[in-house]
């Protein structure tokens, strides 16, 4: 019966900036980092690993409230934990001080993200299985009591979600059996960082559709000349058959994003992504209305399952590219998933970031097996970076992730990562200060 | 030619969840609280006060990230920064990593909200004019220049901003005058808190209407048994033609919003406030739409302006009540004062917690001055209680707040009250550590 001996914080930021990975129309210059959280047992071998990922600055206010948001963990019983994931969520989420700074939204529900992903880890690693198998062996009315339904009654009952799970049941075993032969389609997005020259674009475009990926992504927004030229040469290198989407990351007003696009819409991108504020609901509904064909996508900056289950309300999107640490975990992921096959819109989770794909491949392959039981016009996020710092990296082949077999979240990153990353004073950033101001 | 110093910020907390002060079927147990910022400049008769207000826990991330907003002010000239609001808004608002914690939302903007509102305070006082005066003689182009109108371009432009303000410039004089006559009128929730008794609400009601006071509010939502009682005690106090509110804090869904309300409705509240999650725009048309013509009201946790763009695009609340701590100050209160006033919703902000009513008391007499020069519908909140750490407290006099005339923005508390509530260090809270565990 181990128990949770402490909760461990730690803020870890990576230099990414130095070279624009990761540069787009918004985000110019950010340091993939993570605040990172270990739930430590009084069992040597057991511990939980989980995080949230954020740009840089602001990482040591994630980390300080993950701390906060971990506190009550300590002491608990690992068994009686892993047997109520869905009632130590709400105990978490509930404190009604922390609260008042979202709610449900923000840093403390980032930090409830890295500390409830610790918990989820830990369960997986303490069943000795991935989290998506985890998942995908839970009966409709448990994973519904993991569930955060709260605010969604008008459109989603407990009741309507266990008969939505319930239907998709019988076929769960051979899901998995054919995502264990062809892994879960994925799209790169490594190719079309702002920051990148037409003739890295090039070749990477070039590399991506050599090793087998149907889609590539561009970012876009920062100007529209360097656009049309940027999506003339990605689309000439994939192809007419291939998909090209697009990323504004957030920067234009509803009638810009309109114009924009629609400038753009020769090449016939199968998205735009993230056109204008995320919170936008209604802007973004006005603008698919006037983009169709081209589908609109947006999710990774959403910043909880209320805001989703409007975008689905108000027709609002064709894509929902939901993110593993910016909602609460597991727990309000689930809801948005269910939210979304009662709507019939195809999740596409976020990722990139440093572990965000990590996470992501254990949720898609769980939507499939349990949750929408369709491919259809989904693909998951893949980027090619920062992996060399987690124990059990994802792996990618041919356009698709192998499904992970280790206990766990594919959460934990090395000891040695830690140590040379974490800021301001592992020794990547001490030896850095020396030279020049860290940021 | 003063220039700014320091970024002091302090985490300063009242124990009124001792007393119930504040209690409602959300917050159950509150110490009103606030992350508080003094920008220091070399004139020693010379300093910015601001703050944003939590309820406890975690205001301690507040003020580290409010020190993180502040920082890019150490140095600055102040009377340069004063001659561009809305400048310095947008540089300090646009770091695209800490943005990426919200963007907008949650401890960042309320830590925004906490360091302009010190810059706000700042430039009233250097001016030597309350902040409602400062706002009242800036021009059409000046106070559209300050107003954050990024992602409104769909339903309010700047062009249009400037000529819905240039439309009441010529009325600004005689309102004031009007004004500093008769005070603007606001309405107490001292009576309704839910922690208090049956005796204590209906003695509070009497003493509500012996002040002068047309309107009351109640809090609701733990028990409908107690909420019939405790309307009814309110009802037969304040009489037929008094105006009873209601307010639920967020704990209902959707649907039983609807339900609930309809067995208050022979109560004939004139809104119920807060029925369900402050994120739930669509939920809140819903809602008004069955409880007609109960009005619905929300805004206290409104977290930027374009949930309120939402808000006022689906017709969704027939009250929008700002928080002057929570939005990210004076500039985006501006925005969402114009919006109110293009789709014709009067705003009644949001007061009480610590420091509130001073803050409003500002806003809604510009508002009547310059934006929608109507008092209709409006009132504004107040509570009696935490006042006497204020340097220039608000004063109510005959159920309306009479105009501040000290310079500034009536934020600045007594260096007294900080010596003794600063978390936890200050006396009351070290004194208090020595009897029992401090929360």
């Amino acid at each position: 019966m181990p128990r949770i001996t402490s909760v461990e914080v730690v803020d870890v930021r990576f230099p990414t900036s130095l070279t624009s990975d990761g540069s787009d129309a918004m985000n110019k210059d950010g340091d993939h980092s993570a605040a990172y959280v270990i739930l430590h047992t009084d069992d040597p071998g057991l511990a939980g690993h989980g995080f949230t990922f954020t740009i840089g600055r602001g990482n040591d206010l994630c980390a300080a409230a993950a701390a906060q948001r971990g506190e009550p963990l300590v002491g608990r019983d690992v068994d009686a934990l892993c047997a109520d994931l869905g009632g130590i969520y709400r105990e978490l989420q509930s404190d009604s001080q922390l609260r008042w700074l979202g709610p449900d939204k923000g840093v403390i529900h980032l930090a409830l993200a890295a500390v409830m992903n610790a918990v989820w880890d830990l369960a997986a690693r303490r069943a000795g299985v991935p989290l998506w198998r985890l998942l995908a062996e839970m009966s409709p009315e448990q994973l519904v009591d993991a569930a955060d339904l709260r605010y969604l009654a008008d459109v989603l009952t407990p009741e309507q979600a266990v008969a939505l799970l319930a239907g998709q049941e019988g076929g769960r075993k051979q899901r998995i059996e054919q995502l264990e032969a062809s892994g879960y389609p994925c799209y790169t997005t490594s190719a079309g960082w702002l920051g990148y020259s037409d003739a890295k674009l090039r070749r990477l475009c070039e590399e991506a559709v050599a090793s087998g990926y149907k889609h590539v992504k561009l970012k876009v927004g920062a100007n529209l000349a360097d656009d049309i030229r940027r999506c003339g040469i990605a689309r000439e290198v994939i192809g007419a058959d291939g998909n090209l989407m697009i990323d504004a990351n957030q920067v234009w007003e509803v009638p810009q994003a309109i114009e924009w696009v629609r400038a753009l819409a020769r090449f016939e991108p199968l998205w735009i992504e993230e056109p204008t504020s995320p919170d936008d609901i209604l802007g973004h509904a006005a603008i698919r209305k006037a983009v169709a064909p081209i589908g609109v996508a947006t999710g990774e900056h959403g910043m909880n399952r209320v805001l989703f289950k409007q975008l689905f309300q108000a027709g609002a999107i064709d894509y929902c590219q939901l993110d593993a640490a910016r909602l609460g975990s597991v727990n309000e992921v689930l809801a948005v998933y269910l939210l979304a096959a009662k709507f019939g819109v195809p999740v596409c989770p976020h990722a990139g970031g440093v572990g965000l794909c990590e996470l992501v491949q254990h949720l898609a392959v769980f939507d499939y097996v349990a949750v929408s039981g369709s491919l259809d016009r989904r693909v998951t996020e893949y980027v090619d970076h920062l992996h060399e710092h987690f124990v059990e990296p994802c792996v990618v082949r041919n356009g698709a992730y192998v499904l992970p077999t280790a206990p766990g979240y594919s959460a934990e990153m090395h000891r040695e990562s830690l140590a040379t990353y974490i800021y301001p004073d592992g020794t990547y950033w001490a030896s850095r200060a020396l030279v020049e101001p860290v940021p």
